[in-house]
């Protein structure tokens, strides 16, 4: 008994320190991990730091502080708060915090004097009011959606510096000065966190926004590609099915799921995006918001893939044996499913490497044709007069889902040729052969060679499409 | 030629105070709607301006003036950035803001002594490089997503309070008092906030949390009565199909849209009702996590509705002529549906009321048994010779996907009533009734009636049910 209760003690003493041990080896590795996610997050943290630095010289600085005395504390406030890890957010914020200083300042100086003529007692009383007033008008509009997604923090600095230029010149008595020091430290603050997110290793919002739609993309690209590569499996080996199956599972059955949730850093990175300067091949007015329609799409893509995702591959399509039915749909849906996700490999990269989606539309035709033979297979096709419904019924869902994917599919590539003409996307070197064409008539008139790896030149095929009515056209473009 | 370009002119000057007035008609309508959406939001604005008010008195009052100084700034700069919407929020900012104020003196007054230590030209050195350190140090670790989610703001803060400790003692001297004063001055922003939160008109975003997961379950249950209201439609008169089938689909269809989107703002509630204290039915170490879960199941169940939708609605499933297999499937299909929303209106109205979700189980038992008879069915029916498969397609996917989301309903049930046993959700007359029994027990052996409208007892009915076993039943509660 004694034994034992000395051998929990122990086991107890012990289990603090290695309990804590394996705690903060458990820390360690989480944060070594966010490093080495995202390297530019450590730059980032580097850069925040060197900012800290350089706007709290207006402290140790003699002729600097004399200018600005207490208010250099404005400029290290702002550093701080304004600071963000994209350059559009940085942008956002400064920006935000410096129209509202600007204004609230001129308001604070105007609702000080208008207080002042009210005589020593009606004063205090009249600035209350107003600074109640404002302060509950400027929270109410902080609820109206286009003001909280873009100037809600330019609100919260109108209240604050309007509420301290009013209250304070109760007091201070120097308040032009405060308000023009407040000013000048606010704009050295915002300009230096500007200049540093902007020049040093910046982080460009709109660059993430494009890769992580095009990442999002190719996660449905990955499902199909493995989801066609599978059928092909069972096609050739019927043996060897159950391993093989299992093997492909793990390595795509779950990227589309993150797309599912994506919503969200799209809809804020685009809402960044906004702000940022033209840089490298994003000129002015660039259409962030056909990425918002892209992002849509893609998610739309990704439901319909948990579908046949829940309706094929729990209930073992692909493992089934075989009959005379499997065996007819099998290389449809292996060429759709394949052609799509080429077609949707290219679309990612034509996003990425901001050019016009090239090949896509030759393999967004091929799967539609195979979707189409498809279609005539489950119109024309005769079941067995005793069928399985429940060895047929997966493999019906399947087909039907992998149709409308497809027809998903086709959803995106247009919505990318629209993205690639509002932008302006050009191929890097057949810039002068291509007529500035309507994007759409790129897109169904001329099929661009992609580029292949090592190649030096890019390939242009004008094949005239004539299976395309103009209705069509008109209509998939609206 | 004059005439036009006067009656363009005109027409142009016209239409400026046209567009003028009905950009601000337009904006004035949205303002009100934001306002009756949810009348609490014009309490918040009047609770902050009262906030602001209150606040700025330690500027007005000349007792409080003398006490604090320029230092009062400090609580009204609180106030406006602490106060949020719901109390959950304004804790969470305000605890985050006390705490991190205080280390982030306690370690600033450090770092000053040491600092001085190193002499006069040493000093500025040394300063400059802890705030270097520490800033750089503290943004890495806001990546961290546990500290990103709970702790953001107080990181935030610390950099602040730590910097300006740090780098003005290198001027004011009176360093000691300029941390006592910050920090006294943010507990008193923060009292008022936290006081004026919690007990006027207070918001709580636990109580919202619960019913928006409410609600969503109420938008699952619309669909599916919908959807049994079509069938029953149809079956009864074929021939008032088509308006009958479109006046439903505008009421129900585009429910549980918003409920696939609900993520981030349940993530949101839940995180932040995790800082309120208990209140109302709301006891310490509520568990707001099940709410999550919940939500997600709902998103799930959300998710399979829309497979539903598109396969079966949007392909005419209920306004095609019927066949046999038609005939033999609806009623099946008509139980399976309105059971289960039944059975989801009851779990909904469980949640907001905070009581066990009652009769819940009998209706998913009667759903299951519907929807057992319909895999019977699927298994056994003999299909005609040749059978019109673009006919027969949605259906059979309609039934196949229903199973589905009885399942998906079933373990929403298991996974409230998880929540009622860890909650300890109580009926409110029969709480000395009920055994403390394990909830998965209370659930599958005795079934709770519904309260009856009007009604003023509840029923309890044991009811031995032996079909459970107990593998099934420790396998859906984990």
């Amino acid at each position: 008994m004694e034994m034992n209760s000395q051998t929990q003690e122990k086991s107890y003493t012990n289990s603090i320190p290695s309990k804590l041990y394996s705690n903060a080896s458990e820390f360690i590795k989480k944060i070594k991990k966010i490093g080495e996610d995202d390297p530019r997050r450590i730059t980032h943290c580097t850069k925040v730091g060197l900012a800290l630095t350089l706007s709290s010289f207006l402290y140790y600085i003699r002729p600097l502080y004399d200018g600005f005395g207490e208010a250099g504390m404005w400029a290290i406030l702002t550093v701080i708060f304004v600071f963000e890890f994209t350059v559009g957010g940085t942008l956002s914020k400064s920006i935000n915090r410096g129209f509202a200083t600007l204004l609230a300042a001129a308001l604070g100086l105007g609702a000080h004097h208008f207080a002042s003529v009210c005589g020593v007692k009606g004063k205090p009383i009249v600035v209350g009011l107003m600074v109640f007033s404002l302060a509950a008008v400027s929270t109410f509009i902080r609820f109206y959606p286009n003001v909280k997604r873009k100037y809600d923090y330019g609100v919260l600095i109108f209240i604050v510096t309007f509420t301290m230029v009013a209250v304070s010149g109760y007091r201070v008595g120097q308040i032009l000065e405060l308000a023009h020091q407040r000013l000048s430290t606010v704009l050295i603050g915002g300009a230096t966190c500007m200049i540093i997110s902007i020049f040093i290793c910046p982080v460009w919002a709109g660059r993430d926004l494009q890769f992580l739609v095009a990442k999002n993309i190719e996660k449905l690209a990955d499902f199909l590609q493995g989801f066609g590569g599978e059928l092909l499996t069972c096609a050739g080996d019927e043996s060897s099915n159950d391993s093989g199956a299992k093997n492909v599972e793990k390595s795509f059955l779950n990227g589309y799921k993150s797309v599912l949730d994506s919503k969200a850093t799209v809809d804020l990175l685009a809402n960044l995006a906004w702000w940022e300067p033209p840089h490298g091949k994003f000129k002015f007015n660039h259409p962030w918001k056909q990425y918002l329609k892209i992002g849509g799409l893609s998610r739309e893509c990704a439901s319909l893939i948990k579908s046949l995702n829940t309706y094929t591959i729990s209930k073992s399509l692909t493992t089934a044996a075989s009959s005379e039915f499997q065996t007819i749909i099998r290389q449809p849906c292996i060429e759709a499913s394949t052609e799509s996700a080429k077609s949707l490999i290219e679309i990612a990269s034509a996003i990425k490497k901001m050019r016009p989606p090239g090949s896509a539309e030759t393999h967004v035709q091929k799967a539609k044709s195979a979707a189409d033979q498809l279609k005539t297979t489950l119109q024309n096709y005769s079941l067995p007069s005793k069928p399985d419904l429940q060895e047929m019924l997966p493999l019906l869902v399947a087909t039907s889902v992998l149709i409308d994917i497809i027809d998903s599919v086709e959803e995106i590539a247009l919505s990318v040729c629209e993205l690639s003409r509002k932008a302006g996307f050009r191929n890097p070197k057949s810039a002068g052969e291509l007529m500035p064409l309507p994007p759409t008539q790129v897109f169904h008139r001329g099929i661009v060679s992609p580029i292949e790896d090592g190649g030096d030149h890019v390939g242009v095929d004008i094949q005239a499409d004539s299976t395309h009515s103009p209705e069509k056209r008109s209509s998939s473009t609206t």
